[in-house]
């Protein structure tokens, strides 16, 4: 048996004493001059050299630092077949140094296709192998069973869209039903499941719930419906989310500090203001570096509590 | 303003008399032995070499016959970046045999990370530029908007899950919401946005639905919430569905045969049992020849009806 994610990832959050996951979302707009080539248009090969070796040194900058990093597969696809080669690529270097990888992918489907997506990220012989993968469950709980048995056999995560903060997560994720918002019937069911992907060591489980940072009071909720199943909170940072708001869904750990999940910034960290117009390498280390800091501080603080 | 999705889709159709596209899920397990390459395991160039000819094959058998394709993200994604280069060529052959693409990807993300994924396969200049693509909406409404966006500017279509077939699909999709089921609120929510890519010629529009082959019943239903959507009909042969049940969302066209969509049929037309033991070129393509036409008679007389 492996070593299941929930322990892996815990186990690294309470050594580096915060939850801050790196997100890897490399915006072709965004990308510091420094590391631009070329016209930068998706097409081309030069764009995802570009791409590759801004994630490297960005992998570089949180190696044994923060305890995962998340790339966010859609900035990658939009770069063609190229820019999946740097994905897979980036996945291997992050292993390399050490980190967990979260793939954010949101896949959702049926049947033998979602076993296909789970062969793909998530079973042992994987090609893109990660430590765990964002799934979507529109299509129904039997939809998520391949990602919840391929990771139980690699000792991977399995983060399941519960309740996101866009404008527009109520359209569905919020439909009362039966006296109770649709999202909460859904970490009831995921729940159930959660003995499935559980950590010996911890007592967390890898069947994960992706619960925006934005309302602290919906993170509550979730963990009460979800006690043991880690809590991936994206939007920290950017999307209006501070820290405190950030680690509503944690609970006590054994150390003292709140855990249960990580906390995820992207652009944050990956383009801090400082960081746009370096003109050296090392004056962009220093503004990703001084950015990683100041979240890992923050995070860090919010977990005291 | 290039020619809309549902006008070039449409007046295919009408022109063929039949609604059939063809699924390209190309199971590693069901290649046939005529093109298997080395140990066919998913890591292997040898293995996206192998899928690649069968593909290309199989789209040799059918441009001309049908109006579609439909390949499926996840069988290609399974054999790594090399795979995705496989998946971006088949459809530029597939194009380039006049054949229509319909990624089926099911792609769903907030914000600039759904831009991303429509940059991917649906803006003008996207690297991997199909004509519709599948998206789910468990997000929010708000999160197709890119994908609309682009569709727009390309002349390309977005089908929506809306309604699944298999054994989970109702969940979500079936909960019931002040007295309807939740996936009629979204027939509704996409009927007041059909307009955005309405063709011209037709009066169909590329804000399409995707809806399960084995209940006529709800299809119809459906139908009558978006009335000039197309519908994206899977499962038909395999998954138990009808000709008969699979046209149950089509209304009559101006030449009198029900129209109004594509069925999709995959292992039923990829994978004849005829062709899995064909021992040369010419017996593995009358096999499928004589699928395709099977499948085409069904469904051109089930559109007579």
């Amino acid at each position: 048996m492996p070593l299941a994610f929930a322990d892996r990832l815990i186990q690294r959050v309470r050594a580096l004493g915060h939850p801050l996951c790196a997100g890897l979302d490399p915006h072709l707009e965004h990308l510091p001059a420094l590391f631009r080539e070329g016209s930068m248009s998706p097409g081309e090969p030069a764009t995802a050299r570009a791409v590759e070796r801004f994630c490297l040194a960005f992998l570089d900058r949180v190696a044994f630092r923060v305890s995962i990093v998340k790339p966010q597969s859609a900035f990658f696809e939009q770069l063609g077949p190229a820019g999946v080669g740097v994905l897979a690529r980036m996945m291997v270097a992050a292993r390399e140094r050490g980190l967990l990888v979260l793939l954010d992918a949101k896949r959702g489907d049926i049947g033998s296709t979602a076993e296909g997506y789970a062969a793909a990220y998530l079973r042992k012989d994987a090609p893109m192998l990660a430590d765990a993968l964002t799934v979507n469950p529109w299509l129904g709980l039997e939809t998520l069973e391949p990602y919840f048995d391929a990771a139980a056999e690699s000792g991977g995560g399995v983060f399941t869209l519960v309740k996101t903060s866009n404008p527009g997560s109520g359209d569905f994720q919020d439909r009362s039903v039966t006296g109770s918002p649709l999202h909460l019937h859904l970490a009831d069911s995921l729940a159930e499941r959660a003995g499935r992907l559980a950590g010996r060591e911890t007592g967390w489980s890898g069947v994960g719930a992706v619960v925006g940072a934005t309302k602290p009071e919906q993170a509550r909720l979730v963990r009460e419906h979800l006690p043991n199943g880690l809590i991936l909170v994206p939007g920290y940072g950017y999307q209006g989310g501070a820290a405190s708001d950030a680690v509503a869904g944690f609970v006590p750990g054994p150390d003292g500090r709140l855990e249960g999940g990580v906390v995820s910034s992207s652009r944050g960290v990956l383009f801090p203001a400082a960081a746009a117009g370096a003109r050296s390498a090392g004056e962009w280390e220093r503004a990703i570096d001084s950015a990683l800091e100041a979240a890992i501080q923050d995070l860090g603080r919010a977990v005291e509590a």
